[in-house]
């Protein structure tokens, strides 16, 4: 069984926002040699999320007022947890989104449908935070 | 390390719908003949989902209502996603109910509590559509 | 490839409840002496979620407080399930948590960042119930 890790570093310039990594999870894959196995991506913060769904902006506005009604930033102080903080709607919304994927690798490439992208979803940003891609296989 | 891949193939007659699909889970876990390991299983598409819970009627009805509170098919002009397509609540609807499962082979068989069953939760349905099984061990 | 199979068993005092077991599973980590692969953890009830997020206690209170707007547990019979049974609401709020988090194994240590901690999350207790954890790896 042959492993690859690697750590990817985002930083946002908003609190909240979407990016794609399929291409970046794709390089490890490449850099790994792994033709059968599963990759596992997550967030290594409590307050992001990696997901998979559509890469359309139309769809990612949607995300974005959908769980602002879910779990609203604001009032910062209907939340217990922000005494010292303001990003408890952060690690709710988190929860809604998850925090990682499992994809499968099939003869070296990602298995993934004809529209899956992988998305670092970031809730609480505009500070450097890291997302982990763990390989395992052969 | 062997590994064992699989595409099933759904079409339900309704837009949403639930269905069981554990025991065709299991049909792969036999032909892939691993013992030790884990299997993936999840949807390839972005408006469908899978996840393990009871199978009792009673409750899918609960999921559909509760996700149609959640995350409301109509109006379809609520979402930006809706401008060529009115399938914008089946992709919210699918990050509650999350897009894959990944399960314990123990002894060459899944290593399910006894009330989880894994399902293919459908949102926007009346289509061909996959799951892909990914089984990796020995 | 190697693997270890524990299930962790739990009685919450409490019909809810959130339960740090990031040791735990640490401590079956250094009895499998896996040093590179994937730990999946999950309930084996679905009417419980582990998850990853952080510990603390005014955070656990806000999800208390969100998953009771998000699914109320009463009335009871605002749901279909709860012909013979009063815990619909624990099976929604268990797929807005999830079932299992699948955590990175490096040089022998669960691969989290600085804040992520495991938890057994409880929707329907005061019963014995139990965590499945299974380690894969070399």
């Amino acid at each position: 069984m042959k492993s690859h890790r690697k750590e990817l570093w985002f930083e946002t310039t908003t609190r909240r926002a979407y990016l794609n990594i399929t291409s970046q999870v794709e390089a490890e894959l490449r850099a790994s040699g792994i033709r059968e196995g599963l990759v596992l991506v997550n967030a290594m913060h409590i307050t992001a999320s990696v997901f998979i769904n559509d890469d359309e902006s139309g769809l990612h506005g949607d995300f974005e007022r959908w769980l602002e009604k879910l779990a609203p930033e604001k009032p910062y102080a209907q939340y217990a947890h922000n005494g010292y903080e303001d990003n408890a709607d952060a690690h709710l919304k988190r929860q809604v989104m998850g925090r990682e994927v499992v994809v499968a690798i099939t003869e070296g490439r990602l298995d993934l449908g004809s529209w899956e992208q992988i998305f670092y979803g970031e809730f609480d940003g505009k500070r450097r935070k890291r997302v982990l891609v763990k390989i395992i296989g052969e």
